[in-house]
Parts: structure tokens; sequence; C-alpha cells
């Protein structure tokens, strides 16, 4: 994994945030996505804060999305985690969505950013009505969607709260053996309930 | 439901909580398992420090978890919670524990205190290791212990996982249509994750 971040490209690394043109597009970016939601939030609109034109938004960061996770200090890329859901076939991608929760958040870093996020989401309703519409629209519905059927929200919002939850076992009540299982223990574990999240309902 | 809580029975109410007696036997409590965790805490210990005999303590909260729960503004008898479970026949423990939590927590002063714990267990480890000793060693391990079979500490903290991320997307994100979906409805969706994590393995 590079310094850079999970699926994070080399125009898009750490070093040069909080600097220059990048630091007020990222200042802007947090200020839109306060005010107006996640969804309501447009690429446009934070371009025009920062003073720049949409198309250097989109050189330097991409989707909506990947301006999300870069402006809350989310070490990966919306698109590429979802990618690496979708890179396997249908059947083995509740395991595959619990492996590539772990690339981003089991390290002493993630851990501790991810400790710091959810205290915050606790204390404040609006930015926890933020994360909620960006991990339902960008990440765990695009999973969703892909795998087809009904009740695609409850099914997203169900996966979302099994691997929160995992989250919290592991990293913040360091729940014995979960939390110093390696990550295929776990895989074996939890992977069945996401895939059930994710699979079509029969009926 | 009484205002004294679920399970609380009319001697344990909360009128008297934080006054004469009851407030000593409170206040040592919360020192004695902030010294020495859950485990080591004892409630011939917690008597000692507020100054009075071992049988009045027991009398007021009877086990050590209720009075960890008490202690901790937790609005339910563990003891009672258990046995809600286990009345129910095995295969349907899944279900069950997914509508005893619900009436423990999902009332708007349960979803408010749930998160103010949520938050303060993210900002200190050990009130989070408290609180993992007392529930996987009085709830989940229990309910788990009655199921037999292998890796019983692991399911624990499974089901743990699942319920607390349950939560969080329910009172925190506030995840539709899971947020305002009745009980009966989680219950047919999460019961069958929790069902297997209770379930002793097959292999």
């Amino acid at each position: 994994m590079s310094t850079n971040g999970v699926g994070a490209g080399p125009s898009r690394g750490r070093r040069a945030a909080g600097s220059g043109t990048r630091g007020r597009i990222l200042d802007a970016a947090r200020s839109e996505f306060a005010e107006r939601g996640y969804l309501a939030a447009s690429v446009r609109a934070i371009a025009r804060r920062a003073g720049v034109d949409p198309a250097l938004v989109r050189h330097y960061y991409g989707a909506k999305a990947n301006l999300f996770a870069a402006a809350n200090g989310i070490p990966a890329q919306p698109e590429y985690l979802v990618n690496a859901v979708l890179a396997v076939p249908p059947e083995l991608r509740g395991g595959q969505l619990v492996r590539t929760f772990f690339t981003v958040w089991d390290s002493p870093e993630g851990r501790q950013r991810l400790l710091a996020l959810v205290g915050s989401l606790t204390t404040q309703p609006t930015e926890a009505a933020r994360f909620r519409e960006f991990l339902l629209r960008e990440i765990f519905g695009r999973v969703v969607q892909a795998a087809g059927g009904r009740d695609q929200e409850m099914r997203a919002a169900l996966a979302a709260s099994q691997l929160f939850g995992l989250a919290a076992a592991r990293f913040m009540l360091l729940a014995e053996p979960l939390a110093s299982a390696d990550v295929e223990t776990v895989v074996g574990w939890v992977g069945p309930t996401i895939q059930r999240y994710l699979d079509p309902p029969e009926d």
C-alpha cells in the first residue's frame, strides 16, 4: 500500500493536501458538504467556492465521492473500493467487502482515524447524515445495485451495519478473539453475513 | 414498561438513584469498576468502599452485572435480558436477541443514552474495556454458552458486533428504511444473522 492511501494515484497524494490550490479545494469541499449535505453538493459549486475551474477539481479528485473522501480524511478512493468488490464474482462479494474494508481501516492509523470519526458522528447529527448519504450511495448502494433484486436500500443499510459493528467490536471494544484474528478468519465468519445482505432475496 | 427500566423491580427504581445509601453504593461501584475493570471488581469490595454490608448491596442490586448496569445508566437488568432470550427455543434466539435489544434501547431516551455511551467508548479505552468484559461475559457469552459448540468467544463477539452495528445504522446514521422499520421487520432481516452466530458451527 502506498503512503498516498489505497487507490490513490500518484497525482492524488497526501504530500499536497492542505497546500495551495488543493487545500483551497478541500476547504471549499468541506464547506459545501457541511452546508448542503453529500447528495446536494456539487463539484461545480465546490469549484466556484475555491475559485477554480470545475475541470481542475475533476482532474485532481475525479468524482464527487473521491472529493468527499479526501475532504474527510478517508484514506481510500470510493471508486477504487467499489471496483475492488465488483471485480470478484457476485457470490464472493460478501467476503471481498470485508477484505476491502480492512485494507482501508485495519492499520494503527486507520483504526485511530475511524474511532475519531465515529466519536464525532455520535455528537454531530448533520455529519452523520452526510456520511450516511455518502456510504449508502457511493459504497454499499453500488454493490447492492450490482446484485439487483428488491429491498436494495434496506440491504445496503444492513451490510453497512455489519461492517460498522465489526469495526466497533474489533477496533473499539477490542473483543477477542475477533480483535486479533487474521483477516481471512474474519472473512470466513462475517463474509456469509454480508453475502446474505448483498444477495437478492429469493421470495 | 415501567419508568424503572426493563426488568427493574419496584425496589430498584430510579427515584432512589443518587440518594443516600444507594447513591453511595453506585458511586463506590463506579470507582471499583474504573479501577479494577469489570471482571476483577467484586460486590464485596464495592460494599467496603461504600461502607455498607455486602448483603445490602446484593439486596438492592442482586448480581454484579446488575450493579454495573445501574452504575452506567443502562436502563435494564442484564439478568432479565438474558432470561428473556433464553426463554425461547434455541432456534428462535437470534430474533429474540434483536427484540430484547430494542426493548432496552429503541426509545428516544434509550437512543440518546446509547449515542452518549458509544461516543465515550471511542475516546476512553479503559471504559471500552470494561464494557467489553461486561457485554461478552454477562450478555452475549451467556447466550452463546447456552447454545454450546466451539468458538464461543468468537461467536459472542460477532453477535455483539451485529447488534452494535444495527444500533449505529438505526440510531446514529439513521439509514432508511432500516431506521424507521418496525421491530419485527428488523427481526426478519437481522435475526438470521444473529442466529448463525449463536448456533454451534456444524463442522
